[in-house]
């Protein structure tokens, strides 16, 4: 029956990103990342570090490699998580939720959209994000260490919708950067853009952003636009 | 005589930005912004902070007012340059020379290409940038405090192209924020976009960019691309 609305695809699931999409903390892992770098003698333009901030910690080093064409070697690569969550931690006191976040989650579980938090982060960032963005110790995060692929691959938004009992292709994806928009895509996800972790509009549009908005706030205040039906 | 070929603008002379176009240094200012703000009590999203690093300290306050719907009071916007400058001279060292930065410049030099440098920064920051990048003392540097009204404004390339005797519609500008673009064009220059500064692509495309470049090295590679021609 071809013709049949499809019931459960008028109301979408959210998968979040966590960094630059619900908590301001892209910039400072951006000079974290800097700073490890630095620590082990490699000097990386500031930018092409923040053009791959949320993609999986293997395929950063992969492409830091090509970039640098050098051979880094295993204790180097070994030593660069630590480095890079110590100088993140020396950067965390200017971190905040970003604006709407938290209203924008709570308007969700207000309204039984099923939502779930997906980062390319480990599990440590994961709780301190939680506890920053006040949510419910029950709250649905997949973290980096629960799947054997990061973005641009699709694993962590699959986990998540199967975690919270949706169909990925009932899902909206929602993320700062392209890797997110990527992983949505392979994984038949729509892509809903924000601007909050410091990627351009069109950067996201031409990774394959539905819609793009400001930042949690402004999403919030067009939900109507991505499916999501709140009687006045 | 319309068709005679115009002789000084085959050679064109270039007014570059500096944060972000020949140093590696707007990500520190960025976060060096947030902490300013922050010290006044004022919770401003970083990526609103990094797509308005460049343009007048005057604008920048005024469009954050606007922003926030309230008045800072005088005190507040007193505060602010210094509590920024504090704060920047802390993430100072991380602060490095764009690749190919030197290299540019000393090119242009070699082929008696005209060029200055022109900074909505102050000239104490100007000092620092001319020491990291090894400049001569004579390197025409026109900083905030020598005009009246910074970028958008043209005024800083104006002043920068009649310091070293070039007409501005013979110049190329080369920035990485869409306020060097914008005052390129208010000016009648052409601009020269780098990425390096993290604005996307296509941002510096819609603001008016001739070409778009990753960062000064990648520039150089291509200064045939715009009018410079080097002999093998």
């Amino acid at each position: 029956m071809p013709d049949m609305p499809n019931e459960s695809r008028s109301r979408p699931a959210f998968l979040f990103d966590l960094d630059g999409t619900l908590i301001d903390s892209v910039y400072q892992h951006v000079l974290a990342w800097r700073e490890a770098l630095a620590g082990v003698g490699i000097n990386l333009s500031v930018w092409k570090i923040h053009r791959r901030i949320g993609m999986s910690g293997g395929l950063f080093v992969t492409a830091l490699a090509r970039e640098l064409e050098t051979n880094l070697d295993a204790d180097t690569l070994r030593a660069l998580p630590r480095l890079h969550g110590d100088a993140f931690l020396r950067h965390y006191d200017s971190v905040q939720p970003l604006p709407g976040a938290r209203e924008l989650l709570a308007t969700l579980t207000e309204h039984r959209v099923p939502w779930a938090i997906a980062t390319s982060g480990v599990e440590r960032y994961a709780r301190l994000a939680r506890d920053m963005l006040e949510l419910p110790a029950d709250t649905t995060f997949i973290t980096r260490d629960q799947v054997k692929y990061a973005k641009p691959d699709p694993d962590l938004f699959l986990t998540a919708a199967q975690r919270i009992g949706v169909d990925i292709r009932d899902s909206i994806v929602v993320g700062d950067s392209v890797w997110d928009l990527l992983a949505a895509r392979r994984a038949r996800a729509l892509g809903i853009g924000v601007l909050s972790g410091g990627y351009g509009r069109e950067e996201l549009i031409y990774a394959g952003a539905f819609r793009v908005y400001e930042d949690p706030h402004d999403l919030l205040a067009h939900l109507d636009e991505v499916g999501v039906r709140r009687p006045l």
